[in-house]
Formats: C-alpha cells, sequence, structure tokens
C-alpha cells in the first residue's frame, strides 16, 4: 500500500473553526426563524473601501490590453507593494530593512502555516496557549510535535498565558528552536509591552533561537508609544521573521493579501556552512507558490494612498469602538473581560467555572449567539470564550443584549 | 543553533526559470538596443477575455456593498465555481465525480507543489524525465529524495522519455508509492495516449501506488478522441489525483486560479485504519491556506459561460496557430521537432548534439532569443531546448527569423 504522512492521523479530527461552523449550521437549521449571531470567526463585516475598489477596477482594466496585462509576477510580489510597505509599515517607524526582504503572499495564514517548512523535524516549537491553531497544526502536519494526549503535544514547550500571568507568556523551561509570539494576540486580544518584546528577542538571541512573530493584528494597536512591528526591538532582525496581513488591517479577509519579512541576516548552520532563511524562503516560494494576483497587488497598495488611509482609518475605528461597547457591557453582565483595547478580540472568562464548550453551547441555543470556545485554542483557554468586534454594531448590540437574559 | 532544514542545502541552487531570467537580464544590459523575444517561460500574452472581465469588475462592485461583501470563502472554494467546473470538464465528458471532491486553490503550481505534503517521509516517487521542476523541487525539499549527484536524486524513479521511445515513459523498475505525470507534457509537449493512460492506472491499481496527474495543458488537446481527464480512465478515481487550472486555458497565469481532483475512493493505511487522501488534502488546506479570491472565482467562472467558451476559444486558437508555424519554421531549420499540436510547447533536438545550455546561450547571444534548456528538466532533456507558443505571433515570426540567421 503506498505510504502516506500518519502524522495527520494524530491530528485533533477537526479544525476548530470547521467544527464551530457544523454546530451553528445544525443549529441554525433547527431555528430557522431566529438568525444566529457570530460573534465567533475573525471575519471582517465592512466592505472594501473606495480607494482599494478603484485600484480594483482599474488593474483589471489593465488586464483587458495586451500593452498592459500582466502574466506571472516577479517571485517575491511587485516592487511597487513592497517599496509601499517598506515606506510606510517600516521606514516611517525609523526601523530600517530593505524592500527585499518582504516577501507578498496571498496571506499571513499561508506564510505562518508554510513557514515551519524551513526548520529541521527535530526542531523543538515553543508556543503560548491558548494559541492560533495553525502554529501547531501545521507543525503536527510536519510530524514535528510528538504524540498527542488531551490536547497536549509531547514535543512541543507552551506557555501559559491566562489572567494569572497578565496574558503575559514566562520564558520556557526547555530550549526552543522557533517560538511562535501573536501580538496583538490572537486568541486573548492582549498585547506584549516593549519591555515583554525586548525580554523575548534578547532570549532568542542568547539562546539561539528564531521568534516567528504574527502582527496580523497590528493595525489595531491605539497608543502610539507599543511598538508596532518586532523590529521596533534592537536585535530582532537577528532573529525574527514578522507575518503582517490585509485582512483585518482593510478588509482583505476575502481578497487575499499578506507578507512575511524575513531579514537576510537571519541564518543558521547546515552542512559545512551557513544557509540563510532569506534564501531558503525565496526558494519555497518560488518553488511552491506562484504569487498574489497582480490586482489584489494593486489593491493592497492603495491602502497606502492617503485617501486608503483615511478610509482603513474609518473602518478601524467602527470595530475599534464596537469593541469597548462590547468590554462595557460584558462587563456590566458581571463577566470578567479582557483584551478589545489594541485588538479586536475581547476574551471573556466563562461565569462560574464553566467549561469553554458549554458557555458556547449554552449560548448558541439560548442566545442564537455564536462565540469561539476558548479550550479550542489550547489547554490554558478553557474557561474563556472569545468574541470578535467584526460583525456589524448593530447585530453586536443584539448579541449583547440576546446574551444579557441569559447570562 | 536553531535546528533547519538542511534538506534545502542539497538543492541545486537556483530554480531553473530564476536562472534563466538572471542570464536574461545580463544579456538585455549588455545590449539594450536589441529587445530579447522570449520563447522561454510558459507565460501567456493575450490579455483577459471580455467575460472575465465583465466578471471581475462585477464581483468588485459587489465587495463594495456591506449586503454583497464577502470575506473568508468556503475552505474548497465557492459551489457556484465548483459546481460549473463539475459540469464543463467532468460531467460533460461522461465523468462521474462530485462537486465535494473538486478543492479551488491559487493555481496548479501551489497545489502540486504542496501535495507531497500528503505522503510519508519514506515514500518513493517516480517521475518521467525530463519533468516540471516542482514535482522534483518540492519533494527534495521535504528530503524524500535522497542524495542528490550530476542532478540525479537516489530515491527517485527516473523515467526517461526522448525521442527514441517516442516520449511514452516504461512503468518503472522499482516500486514507487507516487507517480507523478503530466500530459500535454511540460516540457516536451507530448501527449499520452488512452492506451498509455490505461496502462499506468492499471499499474497503479494493481502495485498500490498514487497518480498525481499533471492536465494544466489540458484545454490544448486538439485531437476530440483524446482523453483530457485521467478519470475518463476506467478504476482511475481510484488511484489518481487531478490537478488543473485556468493559467494556460483562460490567460490567468496573472490572476491566480486552478484546482485540484481528490475522489473520496483514495484511500491507504495510517495507524489501526485507512485515511481518505480527500480528507487529509481538505485538512492540509483548510489549515495552511485560505482559499482563492472571492473575484478570482467569480473570474473562472464567466470561463465557462458561454460568452466565456467562445472567447477563450479565439485565444487559444491563437497560441495554437503560433505552435503550428513554430514547428514548420523549426523544421524547415533542419531542426528535430516534437509536441507542438496538443500543447504550447514545442520540444526542439538540438543540432548537432550541442549541449541544451550551449543551444541556450547561442540563441540568447546571438539572436536575442530565449528558450528553456532541455537539460533543466532533467537529464533525459540534455540536447533539447523547450519553445513556447505564447508569445505574440509578431514576436515569434521575428524570433523565428532571427533564429534561421543563426542557426
Amino acid at each position: 500500500m503506498p505510504r502516506i504522512n500518519t502524522a495527520f492521523a494524530r491530528l485533533s479530527p477537526s479544525y476548530l473553526f470547521s467544527e464551530i461552523a457544523s454546530r451553528v449550521r445544525a443549529a441554525q437549521e433547527g431555528h430557522p426563524e431566529r438568525p444566529v449571531i457570530s460573534l465567533g470567526i475573525g471575519d471582517v463585516s465592512q466592505p472594501l473601501v473606495p480607494a482599494v475598489l478603484e485600484a480594483l477596477h482599474k488593474a483589471t482594466d489593465e488586464m483587458g490590453s495586451a500593452a498592459t496585462f500582466r502574466g506571472y509576477g516577479p517571485e517575491q510580489g511587485y516592487a511597487f507593494l513592497r517599496e509601499a510597505i517598506l515606506a510606510h509599515d517600516f521606514t516611517a517607524r525609523g526601523i530600517a530593512l530593505d524592500a527585499d526582504e518582504i516577501f507578498i503572499s496571498d496571506g499571513a495564514k499561508s506564510d505562518i502555516g508554510n513557514f515551519q517548512e524551513l526548520f529541521a523535524q527535530d526542531a523543538v516549537i515553543a508556543v503560548t496557549d491558548p494559541v492560533y491553531p495553525v502554529y501547531v497544526d501545521s507543525n503536527a502536519m510536519s510530524d514535528r510535535c510528538g504524540e498527542c494526549a488531551d490536547g497536549r503535544w509531547s514535543r512541543i514547550l507552551y506557555l501559559p498565558c491566562t489572567a494569572e500571568n497578565g496574558f503575559e507568556p514566562d520564558l520556557p523551561d526547555g530550549r526552543p528552536d522557533v517560538i511562535y509570539l501573536c501580538s496583538p494576540n490572537n486568541p486573548t486580544g492582549t498585547v506584549l509591552s516593549r519591555k515583554a518584546l525586548e525580554r523575548w528577542v534578547d532570549y532568542a538571541r542568547e539562546n539561539e533561537a528564531f521568534i516567528l512573530f504574527d502582527a496580523a493584528y497590528e493595525s489595531f494597536i491605539a497608543d502610539p508609544g507599543q511598538p508596532r512591528s518586532i523590529y521596533e526591538i534592537e536585535g530582532a532582525d537577528e532573529v525574527a521573521v514578522e507575518f503582517r496581513s490585509f485582512s483585518k488591517t482593510a478588509g482583505f479577509t476575502g481578497l487575499r493579501c499578506g507578507y512575511a519579512v524575513v531579514p537576510r541576516k537571519l541564518k543558521a548552520p547546515a552542512g559545512s556552512g551557513m544557509m540563510s532563511l532569506h534564501d531558503m524562503w525565496f526558494r519555497r516560494q518560488s518553488t511552491k507558490y506562484n504569487g498574489c494576483p497582480y490586482i489584489v497587488q494593486r489593491a493592497a497598495e492603495a491602502v497606502f494612498s492617503p485617501a486608503g488611509q483615511a478610509q482603513i482609518g474609518h473602518v478601524l475605528n467602527i470595530y475599534r469602538s464596537t469593541a469597548a461597547v462590547m468590554r462595557q457591557r460584558l462587563a456590566a453582565m458581571g463577566l470578567r473581560v479582557f483584551g478589545g483595547v489594541h485588538s479586536p478580540y475581547v476574551w471573556v472568562q466563562t461565569p462560574g467555572g464553566m467549561k469553554s464548550w458549554d458557555l458556547f453551547d449554552l449560548l448558541l441555543h439560548e442566545a442564537a449567539v455564536v462565540c469561539t470556545p476558548g479550550s479550542g485554542f489550547g489547554a490554558s483557554g478553557e474557561g474563556y470564550v472569545r468574541m470578535t468586534a467584526f460583525n456589524s454594531r448593530e447585530n453586536t448590540l443584539a448579541a449583547l443584549e440576546r446574551m444579557s437574559a441569559v447570562l
């Protein structure tokens, strides 16, 4: 019989969001008269902004004429977009990088899921707990995580983040090769301070580990003194890869564009010499990927125009003020609430030590409201649920109203 | 030091097309007065057809209104596109499949590059030689191929395809777990007959191997009796995965859309039970990929409309007639020419036993024409070059004129 990758058989049977979707479908079919309101999956609801739409139409027209048609693009993405990202997201914040260190992709999920291919099979990864499931599952598919029992893999170093430690992970006990950090955090909605980031960069440099820094939610950071990129920390460009996305920044969840920053200084031994992670990622991407659509790269470029910035700023403020209302109303129901200030995610402790999935089922069946069970993000997420500020103000207020009737 | 994937160090230093691009850049910079004409990389030149442009504009407008905005799509792709593909590409040809067995993606290159993740580390792959480099390199990155010497990996079964065997590979000597087949073939432009396909399907069933069938060029098949899908062969749905693309069919190289067909019948042992490749691929894609843009899926759907079909038919005929002219003129120069009938690729034997890269350099420097060296596709490609019919008629005629002056 053909030999297949049996590591897949050790994965939990279903991806968290697929499981939620299937429970929601069943509940909705049972009660078609009351539409379920989702504060669950982190998907945006506001339409694309006019500057982005205009760029899409214009680039589409270019694709209709032989003189301006674009086929395969440059493997790393078009220079016009890499330069715009460099200027706006890095140079403007005093960060020295090169446009050549930026790789455009179809989204941060793909990049983060694929990046583990660059590490050895026996590399040890460390993840905060709770954690975005893609970090763990992508490594488990590569058979890097050992055995799974009670939701914990034997070869992963877990760094618990709970109310007790203020959601700031302790340094690991063992020695990881790769540390996944996400700030503003998915799912807890909390943010790592400059001091905490410095501690991690110093740790990675001293212990010769790489940091994979997921900054997909950086546009929600409200405090101007808070770092928005890990490269604002000295020495980070020797140890850290950063992942960014237009999904939450500019509503691109259905349009698909993100980017990875892989500085040239990131190196590790291979055979008799040193290999550059930048060169490895370039090779990986040019072999297994063919670039983000030209029209989408033009749309992403438009996000950085003055009009684009003003328009997405307006949309981000809608989500931010929804998050503020959620925090307030949930607290008024007597719940302990975290996150939601520098993040679209509100992390809610379940009342009376209830299990995450029990609160999920209660809210789904009694209030027709969808949240995400914290335990789906890891053992330390048990006893919490995640709610997002991405639904419309109207729907969110209705959901809060329904919840206050059952909680 | 962090442990990285040292298999990358064993890859040849550069992806074939990157190497070509860098030689071409250097040659063009040396002679800016004579623009190089590329018959090299297989990129289309005709603009997107009106039906596709119209669908892109319409879907873009939908993304601009909250009522019709689409965020994250279904993991496998939208049903409207999977149903259109099923009806047009399969049901219409008498093939029984389910829309749920079709997975929409950003292109066949990504799918083929990623699909090897589903096989065991010690799985043995068989490839025809010459071969599209992605099959080999993606497996080599997963450290599945052993050591590389003189362009040959120790754990790969190579199946030579040359003028001597009419470009029909013999069955392998060893026992492969996975067989990569591509028809119409990239790079040779030749096509596997129904009989040859039957032989491979029978072999795979008897020997319990999987076939990964790359049908990216099926729209170029001119003979109505020739299978366009491997599922036209009985039993193929028990052993074969098929990869398709809108890139060459409808000029989507810069728009990015393709699909994989993974029938539910494909199974292999894992632990105490059997695992379905369909479920594994669903899990892989929903964990590491977030779907093809909604607007691009609408564009792909438009390819199947009556207007879309007529319009792409016209474009395909342009490329077909260019291929016919190339065949004729190259033969008139005394060259042995293969392919180019059911394919946009013409496979040309070098004159006088010249090496592939030597003919490449000669044509680049003396004629300012770019081809692709056959040896870049594998040892049995030595002594050939690949030329494509994707450039404009005008440019192609000019290139042929230039070539006839130096050959």
